[in-house]
């Protein structure tokens, strides 16, 4: 059967998605993907779609419905490499990916992750204070 | 065009093979690899087979190419997430990938990279003392 592989690389866990997706790989994906959270424990996802160059409403709604599962699961997720036509055709088709943060490669994704949850101990740390 | 992303990690390059591979691809994974080792002066190339099911000799071949091309350009190659199915039709086909490393996972993958890269400095390191 096909799958989309997750590789685990520290606290994060990346996808890196090649193939054209349909409904059930990405349905194989989200329980993979919340399987895999769940057993490693991860704080962050990284979504690769540097080999798309389309991305539709369909695309859209999996990256989202990804990122709010994750979210659950207390794991953020960032959308790395989108290709610049792929940018142009989201805004032109008024797909902003809400709730989905974005950033230019996988480096600056794990960058940006690790500022988000260096962010989120400090609030913990103050809420405890407070508290 | 088609085209296997090649994803930047710190001083190594990850490139998840998810797709069948053909002649055309292979040449432009070649093509784009060696590119990006020489723009990027990476050290290490990561190669994860985790969604392959079949490794015949045509992709034994490739990794074993790339390997071999990575070396020249000092870059040392390792294979990650082969399957265990994979593993017992390599060697019953007397395919044993000579040359080449292979680890469990990405993160072990890093580990084997960053331990030869270790030992390699040192002997740098003592060769210029002996010298």
């Amino acid at each position: 059967m096909e799958r989309i592989p997750i590789l685990r690389m520290g606290e994060f866990l990346l996808v890196t998605i090649q193939v054209d997706m349909h409904d059930r790989l990405a349905m194989t994906l989200q329980d993979d993907l919340t399987n895999k959270i769940q057993q490693t424990g991860a704080s962050g996802v990284l979504i690769d779609i540097s080999s798309l160059e389309i991305v539709d409403s369909f695309i859209g709604r999996m990256v989202a419905n990804i990122s709010a599962m994750s979210k659950v699961l207390d794991a953020e997720t960032v959308v790395v490499g989108m290709q610049p036509a792929v940018a142009i055709t989201l805004v032109e088709l008024g797909l902003s990916l809400p709730g989905v943060r974005t950033a230019l490669d996988v480096e600056k994704g794990m960058q940006l992750l690790r500022g988000a949850l260096g962010a989120h101990e400090e609030e913990a740390q103050y809420a405890a204070c407070e508290g």
